[in-house]
Formats: structure tokens, C-alpha cells, sequence
């Protein structure tokens, strides 16, 4: 059996991040690329947003980059919509040649870490991660059409509308001096673990033990600590789920209290944005750490992070069947590097 | 701009196959390892009778290679269903490291494609791939409920109750000789193509263009021609599908109708099933594939082939939103090599 920590030199070299008129008005507001307030981002149906939102996403990514298109070897992208149409229809017109990923919320990082180590290992010179999600074509999805005006539970997230893309290129430690690069230099895939929770209304509570097997196997592979990080974060654990896996993680033995954030407790204002548990969705954590922390490791505020996305491998069918909510997280280490490319 | 097609040395050294009861009352019957004339697998619902099915599948081609799931690096695996519980909940026991896919049809070869990729650049010992579908799960989700009893179009297809797994290893062609070998030696990754087709009962049509764009890039790139195969192999475009692809790839000046054949034709006895257009879903390339072409290609009745898996990436909601089916088709060259470990 082979290492389950994976060696990857690639930076991520261009992100960019649209989203909708709540999250540009949380307290990350300012960073985003692209926003539409109304959410519809000119289209006739929440789908069609969801996808043009990723359109928009990529587009902006590659103008960021000065590339075209047809610079990009393999496009790695994915979202909640059943049978994943936010990505193919939105995506279709770059014909990029195209793997499409289903891993629910954790799709973010699952896309990154196969581009990862396509471009680290000569496969791809370039590779794009594309994620989404909104908070409409979601909630009538997975829950009830926003008409019924449903009542939602105190653990109940609230679906980012949000799409994030990623351009990623090998990287070489030793280039010349030049801009401040983000790369990602080790990953885990995770393992689908099954958490005993069934109510759909807690994916917190449901996911955290997916991020406490991968961050536990992570550390003990690579005898790393909490304390060789600047920040541990995980994608839409939330309110809930991310104190959840914090006691996890103190039974284990890790202390990662001061270190640890979670894209959706940092996306909406708690106090003022009636968002409950905290922000959700593949488009969570794809925008926050497009904005937020990408650009703080590029600068070096941040000199190395972990970054984990978790998902919920469930359906409304499977919960109707009886079924508990299964979940995975997969992991990036990310550095901060000095050089490269100006 | 890298080359699209991709060079790799991946042995497929073990696979296994599922299936229902129309799918072991055809032509290809007595290949299958194992069925459930039933087609509900020991389980309550369609849904998990699909689980069920990858359970077994990979469960039968760990036992075929006498090896154990913490023998696996990685696990790419994808179905039909919404929210691809399919191989999630069927899988999860496994505890593998988990990639979740969505393809549609085309995962068995998607997951294939990225299990051959890992193996060749040494990123994992040993891959697995698993897909499925169920013909009423997959009806009741993209159709109508059975029990309506819907009149089928004469386009349509038949989803076919099956399940396929298989293991990969990276390939070294100086190994001593011993059995047979099925290696892929190089593989392409699909774009995602819009047909212009609407009807969701003429997948095989809105496919095949899919089809055609991967075949000519990869002709063209490669200087191959259809003279260097002994057999050109579709995943589900069936009996309207495959016509016109052979019909395209004529105007595009390649014949390929000597060699030419389509897993969805190949599973049902057409005159004697009632099956319309062919078999299709991601169950149906997987089972063929693995029960039939792989053994003649390790025995060397094959020397050389391409097989080509098609999906539709399109949802029930897409189209009732007027939009048009589109597709990918991802391309792996498989050849036949002597020796490699008994």
C-alpha cells in the first residue's frame, strides 16, 4: 500500500469568485469578483443562474490570468444540482476537455486536488477547478421551494450562492524571485464515513466526522501538529458542525481551537444575516477561499494552511429510505512560496 | 498547450460484473459473474439494490485478484442517481480513499481514465472503479414511475441493471511473461458537446456527437486510423446512436463500420427483448466491458481497441427548462501486451 498522503507541487496561480446580494453584503463582501444582488445573474431560472455563475467564474479566473481557453489542458468541475447540470451547461462553451466530480460540498477541494496532481505531474500544463452552488435552485431541491416560506431549524444552514474557479500550473521552488505564490504542496483524498446523524437539517453535525478522520489520518502520517499551521479550515462545517469537530478533535488528542475557521461561519454576519448555522454549499467554501485566504497566503500573511472541504454524500431519496447522511473531506496543504513567475 | 492525448501504462488487472435478470437472459447471459434474476439484490428499494450492486461488484474483483480494500489507494466511482447515492452508500464500507464522479454514462470510462492516470505517474499502487445503474431507479427518476406504465418511443433505450468494477495497476512492458495482459496505453478526455437534440427518449442521438469530437481529436493528434484497431467500442449510443456516429465519422472521412460496435447493442437479443434502441446507463458499458471485451483482449482475440463511453449531461429540470441535451464521450486505447506477473 502506497503513501495516502499525496506530494504535489502546483500553485494555483489565478481564482476568481462571483457571488449573489447576501453574501456581498456579509463582512467578506468587498473581496468578491463578481456580484449579482438580485441572484439571477440575468437568466430566467435559479439553474441557469447557478450556471452562469460558474461561467462568469472561470471567465474572470482566465482574464485575471491573461490565458484563453484553449490554454487549459482539463477542466475539473462540479456542483449540487442533480445530475450536475450547473457545471456542464454553464461550462460547455469554453470546450474545455471536461471531468466532471460529484462530492457535494466537498467538491471545491476534490476539484483542486485532482488539478493538483494533474499539473504536478506533467499530465495537464494547466488545469481548472470550477465549483457552485445557490441558495434557491438548493433549497428546493434538497428541501421545499422558497414559496412555501418553510420554517427552517436552528442547526440549518444557509446555501451560499456562489461559484469559484482555479487555474493551476506546476510550480518550481527554485524560479526566479517575483510575486508571492500559493501552492499546494501535499493532499489526502478522504474516506466516505458514516456519521449515524439522519436529520437533514444538521449536515454540520453529519460532516464533521468526515473532517476528523481525514485531518486525524493527515496528522499522523505526516507527524505533523496543529501547530506547524497558521490556519486549519474547513469548507461549510458551520456553526455547529465545526465546534463538533473540534471536541472530535480533542478526544483524539489535537488542539486546534486557535487556529481553526470555517468558511461558512466566516461568509455571513451571524448577528445580523439570520443565517442560523452558518454558510453551506460547494460555492461556500469555493469563494471565501478564492477572496479571502488565497490572496493572504499569496501575500505570505498566511505562510501555510490546511484546507478541507467536507460533503454530504446523501439524497432527500436516501434520507426518505432510511438511510443516515454519509460524508467525506478531502484535504490540501497549502504553502505560501516565495519566486516564480512575476 | 500540452497534448490532449494522454500516455499511460495502466494494467487493468481484475474486474467483476453484476447484473439483473433481462440483462442475464441476453446474448452476453452466461458471462456475468454474478445476478439477481430479480433484480432487487436482497434490499427493500430500487436505490439500494443498486448499492448493492457496486457492493458486489468491487467485493467480487477484490476476491478475483485476491486482494483486500486496504490494498486500494483510491476509489473512483459515480451513477446515475441523483446525488450519485448509488456509489456512495454502496461503497462507503470499503472505507477506500473516495473520489465521487458524475458522467453519467460515460463514468465507466471516466473512472477508468483517472484510476489509469494515477497508476502510470505512481500517485497510487492500485485504483479501483465502480459504476452502476438500475433500470428502475434510473426510469422512475428521469422518466416515469414503472408502474404508470408508459408507453417507451421507439428511440429509446433500455437502462441496464448492472454494476462493473475494476482494479488497476501501473504496467511495465519488460516483465517476465506469464498470463495476458489488458493495458491502457493512452487515453483522451472528453468536451462536453451540445447535440442540439431536446428529446430525452433519443439519447443515443444526442450522444453521438460527443462521440464523433473525441474520435477525430484523437485520429488527428495520433495519426492513428480505424485500420489500427480490431474493434471501435461505444459505451450506450445503441442501435439509433451508433448509426449515426458511424454516418458523422463517414462525412469526416473514416470509416469505422468493419469494427464497429456498441456495448447497448451487444447486451439484449434486440428481436427477441423488446429493449427499442439498445441497452444504455453507466451499467451497461461497465458490464460488457468487463465481461466480455476485457477477457478477449487479455487473451489476445484483441489486440488493440478504443472504447468510448458517452453521457448525457443533462437533468429531467434542464430540459423541462428548454435547454438541449449535451454530452461527453472520454476515450481510453487499450491493448493486449504478453507477460507481467502470472
Amino acid at each position: 500500500m502506497s503513501e495516502k498522503v499525496i506530494k504535489t507541487t502546483a500553485e494555483i496561480f489565478a481564482a476568481a469568485s462571483v457571488v449573489g446580494g447576501k453574501e456581498s453584503e456579509g463582512p467578506l463582501g468587498d473581496l468578491f469578483d463578481l456580484c449579482d444582488p438580485c441572484d439571477r445573474f440575468g437568466t430566467k431560472t435559479w439553474e441557469k443562474a447557478e450556471s452562469e455563475m460558474q461561467r462568469m467564474a472561470l471567465n474572470t479566473a482566465l482574464a485575471k490570468a491573461k490565458k484563453k481557453a484553449e490554454d487549459v489542458d482539463a477542466l475539473f468541475a462540479g456542483d449540487l444540482l442533480n445530475q450536475c447540470i450547473g457545471s456542464a451547461y454553464g461550462l460547455q462553451s469554453f470546450n474545455i476537455p471536461y471531468i466532471g466530480l460529484y462530492g457535494a460540498c466537498s467538491t471545491c477541494a476534490e476539484s483542486i486536488l485532482l488539478s493538483s496532481l494533474m499539473v504536478s505531474h506533467g499530465i495537464c500544463d494547466i488545469a481548472a477547478a470550477v465549483t457552485s452552488s445557490h441558495y434557491c435552485s438548493a433549497e428546493r431541491q434538497y428541501r421545499t421551494p422558497l414559496e412555501y416560506g418553510a420554517q427552517r431549524a436552528p442547526t440549518a444552514q444557509w446555501t451560499v450562492t456562489g461559484a469559484g474557479a482555479f487555474l493551476l500550473r506546476g510550480a518550481n521552488k527554485e524560479e526566479p524571485a517575483g510575486d508571492g505564490r500559493a501552492v499546494v504542496t501535499r493532499c489526502m483524498i478522504g474516506r466516505v464515513q458514516d456519521s449515524g446523524v439522519k436529520d437533514a437539517a444538521n449536515m454540520g453535525a453529519a460532516m464533521a466526522p468526515a473532517a476528523l478522520d481525514t485531518l486525524c489520518r493527515f496528522f499522523e502520517e505526516t507527524q505533523m501538529n496543529p501547530d506547524d499551521y497558521d490556519l486549519i479550515l474547513t469548507g461549510d462545517l458551520g456553526f455547529e458542525g465545526g465546534d463538533i469537530l473540534c471536541s472530535l478533535l480533542h478526544a483524539e488528542g489535537y488542539d486546534i481551537d486557535a487556529i481553526y475557521n470555517d468558511c461558512g461561519k466566516m461568509i455571513y454576519d451571524r448577528a445580523r444575516q439570520d443565517v442560523h448555522g452558518g454558510g453551506s454549499g460547494c460555492g461556500c467554501s469555493a469563494v471565501v477561499f478564492s477572496a479571502d485566504i488565497l490572496p493572504k497566503i499569496k501575500r505570505g500573511d498566511l505562510s501555510r494552511i490546511l484546507f478541507l472541504a467536507t460533503g454530504a454524500m446523501m439524497s432527500p431519496d436516501s434520507l426518505k429510505q432510511g438511510e443516515k447522511v454519509l460524508a467525506v473531506a478531502h484535504l490540501l496543504e497549502i504553502e505560501h512560496w516565495q519566486g516564480g513567475e512575476a
